[in-house]
């Protein structure tokens, strides 16, 4: 599977912080229009009656510039006085919803309540932010991702991830509502008119996997007739960023760099790893890059890195 | 009518700022359990999806000492972060709400939204911040002052004030809902008990005529037994915080000290005026006071006051 010339339109899927650089550099190589960003929606809960979309907020905010320099999730600049009045109230506070953070979940979740589906809610908050790219959340329908747990049962995400800091030990991952769920209008169109879909170097168990459960996204991304690369969102063994490691462990998986290559396994027509990893033996294709993207040079780097590679015939 | 002894249960009907400083006196004055806050509600609304109740909250941030000190509305050290940030989206942002102030507004819209009524949603805010008085919105029932102007037709009260700055030229208030509300829960009987019943230094039309445009409260104040003190909303010809000249003068009324005992008439037992004021011609008993209550000990000297010309039978 191979493509000549180089990518017209990019399919990027991304969870938060990891996929969102990426996106970024993506964003910054290519034209207006030729990029297509797919977010994980399992992640999305309510809190205090608001639509909270950690992964669309943080892909979101990152594209506008305004994403938090060191967190990566979250605003610049933001504060948090309305938790901490909650916590005077003697609520519990756990999740930190900047103060900024909730002009958007406040904007989301009355056009929500008004009938908007949310697609059409996330692209009016990125239109009235400036951004090109076009996110799709993977559905309008809701998929929740559940964490079984040992010590703490049945736990939303959130839940498992902010309240309880991804300390129990995973069992098993449940994508609540996935199976029935749709795509989002336009996703489809999207994969069929690509050139070229990526992988963001996400958590393929929770970023990923979420996206693929619904069926209809499955299917077109097994049906597709383009190049599919994934980068690795692990480097020499440790991920980039927070629990993939050690949830992938506790599932079973192999979270090693190769370990993550032979899960995806023969879905993905090339796998990106970090110049630290450049030994490691995979069974696909393999692009050696610095994929650590904590400047924007680096994420302008592996964006056109992957764009090459493709418009090479990935070897 | 008059009473031979100390007041035991005291009767407060309040509206904002003014309301609020008397209020704050009478809490720190009488025992514990001695003192019912009846609050309008025709200045709430929704806001971004939120219940906010301006008055209720300005009661109650008084009542626990977080109220800011110079607005007398909002809390203290309170920030507009989520309103800026509102801006950035491209929305008006007209009304100021604090980042703080967001916790008590998600905290109600998410009570009221799992259908607790709003006496018991206050309730619970107030036994969370330590209120020792009890706060009754005047009913759970929609209420809503309605401001008929000549300039921009009618306007829910919250876009005449704060959107229009208090600018465009009343004709008329409509108590919205009023006449089919019921009374909140316990505030009959809180009427009955009552030995003293006391009309706050609130605008008479914003505030109190709201709270009496539920027939069965004007029913049980027009009935009671007890006396009803009113403390004048306006010293020397000025309104001691916003509106009530311009608009009383726009309605027709006579905004002077003399004008407001004049329009309370009959229904009050006694009127309190502020020492500039001393020769005021009125028809009713008059209790000349301080009535400028921009510290707590003149508040507490003002509650004495009132308490002592009850006890004292009110002449």
């Amino acid at each position: 599977m191979e493509i000549s010339k180089y990518p017209r339109q990019v399919v990027a899927f991304a969870g938060g912080v990891g996929g969102a650089k990426l996106v970024d550099g993506l964003a910054r190589v290519l034209p207006a229009g030729a990029l297509t960003v797919i977010v994980n929606t399992g992640d999305d809960f309510r809190y205090m009656g608001l639509a909270v979309c950690p992964d669309l907020d943080t892909v979101m905010y990152t594209l506008a510039g305004l994403a938090h320099p060191i967190n990566g999730w979250g605003l610049a600049d933001d504060t948090r006085q309305m938790v901490g009045m909650l916590q005077h109230y003697g609520e519990a506070g756990w999740f930190g919803l900047g103060d900024k953070d909730l002009a958007t979940n406040l904007l989301r979740t009355q056009l929500l309540a008004q009938g908007q589906p949310l697609g059409e809610v996330t692209a009016w908050l990125c239109g009235r932010l400036g951004i090109g790219a076009r996110l799709l959340p993977a559905t309008d329908d809701a998929v929740a991702t559940m964490v079984e747990t040992d010590s703490h049962g049945l736990l939303p995400f959130q839940d498992y991830f902010v309240r309880h800091r991804w300390q129990p030990v995973v069992r098993k991952l449940h994508y609540q509502g996935a199976g029935q769920a749709r795509p989002s209008p336009g996703l489809l169109d999207a994969l069929n008119e690509a050139d070229l879909l990526i992988f963001c170097p996400s958590n393929p168990v929770l970023s990923i996997a979420p996206i693929l459960a619904v069926p209809a996204i499955a299917a077109a991304v097994e049906g597709r007739r383009v190049p599919l690369l994934a980068v690795s969102p692990v480097v020499a063994g440790a991920a980039l960023k927070g629990p993939t490691v050690k949830i992938m462990t506790e599932l079973g998986y192999d979270p090693s760099v190769a370990g993550i290559a032979n899960h995806y396994g023969q879905l993905i027509d090339g796998f990106v790893v970090d110049t630290q990893d450049a030994d490691v033996q995979i069974t696909q294709p393999k692009l050696v890059a610095p994929i650590i993207l904590d400047t924007t040079a680096r994420r302008v780097a592996l964006a056109n890195h992957l764009l090459a590679w493709a418009a090479e015939g990935i070897s």
